[in-house]
């Protein structure tokens, strides 16, 4: 049985954690840049591909599964997936 | 009038949501491709550019209003934009 | 020496403030764009590059060190960084 005095104890604990509440976590963007030979280029897990780079000057690309770079022109040598993600 | 009772019951209820805080909304990054034919591609509402991809190998574009891709080759046939948001 | 008293005021303050959280600070995606002559486009401080666009419809590019834009193509007269960050 809870007595007065624990009850107490536990509410200066409690009244001191909300006087010092822990700092929120705050995340950031972090983004990498994946190259593969050839046409496609895939993001980590967890990762997103916000765009693509391509070889031979191509700018015609689109992401497949969100996290896919390919690159559309008939003559690629790489791609480049640059991808993000939200870190702590 | 609050009694003594009353406040120990609110005490022991605050204290149980202190010991077991609910956890935080996380959010992660998400993002989508909108295609559209000629030069101009536009991120749905309260999702924002962060890349563009061009029909004819095209890689030179800019981003209108932070959320329209524009390719600005001559020939154009098509315009992707890359489009991102946080979600819970 | 804390009272009974003053014990339960601030239990009732606690306990309001338990009832009534700060709204949780949300943050979301914001971009720009940062248009610079020649081959390379650095992003503000704190930003981070997700995507690159070059004169002369070149869509070779990469990122170094997360937030500089560099075209690859042999002839390049300008390059855009698109450079994002989370804000309030």
């Amino acid at each position: 049985e809870e007595t007065l005095d624990s009850v107490m104890k536990k509410l200066k604990e409690a009244l001191s954690r909300l006087e010092h509440p822990p700092s929120p976590v705050t995340k950031s963007l972090s983004c990498t840049s994946i190259k593969a030979s050839g046409t496609l280029a895939s993001c980590p897990p967890g990762m997103i591909a916000t765009g693509c780079s391509c070889g031979f000057a191509c700018g015609s690309w689109n992401v497949q599964n969100e996290n896919i770079c390919y690159c559309l022109c008939p003559i690629i040598d790489w791609t480049v997936a640059r991808c993000c993600q939200l870190r702590k």
